[in-house]
């Protein structure tokens, strides 16, 4: 059986059932003391290429990953732990910009490891503390979803040969992991990171597109695309941020457009084999 | 200016003096409630091939290596974080055995990511908890260097065609922090880590090889390896561990055999370029 045929999800289930990995709740890992720790890997020519993104846009994005997982489990960032794994041909002064891109968000990088490689890799590992990390598994029929801004940026950008840069929505998840049900961010696209919280809680999320707020110049099928890093909530009361559908009794995701049901593809690292960076 | 030119060293220098990354003391970063965090990167033809390792002692070494910067800090581990950039055509058993091995020490996996990617490549991140960081830079004249075992395994088996299993000293780690005026583990090779010692602390080391217990098999040549991953620290009271030197006042690393200079060459990632894995 090979990776491809499993699939990412298939793996950490794998993982989870012969107890070799924890459970992994929104990307990210609780110790105790209200810990949260994340980590994310970017590797060249799989999440990007140098023809879209700057070495200091990289380095943003490395970051803004990481603390968007810490965002989903409302917590407050305290460091960055960086490890880059880069060709020793490598211009010094692309590596200071990658390490000033990293630390645009103002989240100190206390330690990490450097090391050569043929391509680059980053792996970040965020820490922060939270009170309340809601995880995925408590959305209940009647909640309403809600997205803390608009979707699309990043299959906009995408087509125009770039990558978007991430939003960090720390506050806003500090804020919504108060009350909220269930709390992840919209990485995968819209309709699997929808699916988590379906699958997790028990519940069928149905999310009408009408009312999904577009970022500018995109259209519907951008929703799709995934790594908007918007966050994305089960809650009883939808307070300041949007709402785009609700959970209901069942199971699964439901995606409509003015009462149709669409299909909205999302994103699995090891099935994929798009020649394309995605 | 190439990464080349300016090594593994001089990058990191570069980071602190320009506010991009904080000093790393032991490869291990110290946040509030006496947690020590490390990682480390293993990257596929530079840390290891397949011809010299299997997966299940790929797994263990990850965890190890970064496990020893814990012990290096005297942390009690609580639980590691883990990323794998793997080929989607891997199969899934491998990658189960690879687990198996990152559980052997014990240490839970709380979390992580996995990729895909074109070698194979892991990043590892420890958590653990110490009440005493001795850091590499408390060393003064008269203090005794001891190490906490044999050294030379890892060029043995080297030669041999395979990577050797590092050792776990974590609980010497632990008795030696209580006391130690700096520790860290034997990573670069003993001249090379004497040497952060020595600069850190303002120091001179000077060790006598005649005194270095050697692994089984083991020449002089084997101590400038590296990887052995035991402990070495500067201490008033060596305790049940071998003196294999002191410090005394000045600077720089004197290795001697029989009271003669010799040379022992370290690792640097970034500078050395052999065509072989090291």
């Amino acid at each position: 059986m090979k990776l491809s045929q499993v699939g990412e999800l298939g793996l950490l289930a794998e993982l989870e059932r012969r107890g070799l990995a924890r459970r992994i709740e929104n990307d990210a890992a609780q110790l105790g003391d209200g810990l949260v720790v994340t980590q994310d890997a970017l590797v060249e020519g799989v999440h990007f290429r140098f023809d879209l993104v700057s070495w200091r846009d990289l380095g943003f994005r490395a970051a803004a990953v990481n603390l968007s997982d810490l965002a989903a489990s409302g917590a407050e960032p305290e460091a960055l732990v960086v490890t880059l794994a880069v060709p020793i041909e490598t211009d010094l002064d692309d590596v200071l910009e990658l390490y000033a891109g990293l630390n645009e968000p103002g989240v100190p990088i206390v330690g990490g490891d450097t090391t050569r490689a043929e391509l680059v890799a980053l792996s970040v590992t965020a820490l922060g503390r939270s009170e309340r990390v809601p995880g995925r598994g408590g959305a209940r029929p009647g909640d309403l979803l809600v997205v803390t801004g608009p979707l699309g940026a990043a299959g906009v950008a995408f087509r125009n040969g770039r990558l978007a840069r991430p939003p960090l929505r720390l506050s806003e998840g500090r804020q919504l992991a108060l009350t909220a049900h269930a709390l992840l961010d919209v990485s995968d696209g819209l309709a699997v990171d929808a699916g988590h919280i379906a699958a997790r809680s028990g519940v069928r999320c149905v999310i009408d597109l009408e009312h999904v707020p577009l970022a500018e110049g995109a259209d519907i099928e951008d929703i799709g695309f995934g790594e908007d890093y918007e966050l994305l909530a089960a809650v009883e009361e939808p307070g300041r941020f949007h709402v785009i559908g609700r959970c209901a009794e069942g199971s699964g995701v439901e995606i409509r457009l003015r009462g149709e049901p669409v299909a909205l593809t999302g994103w699995d690292h090891f099935r994929k084999q798009d020649p394309d960076l995605r």
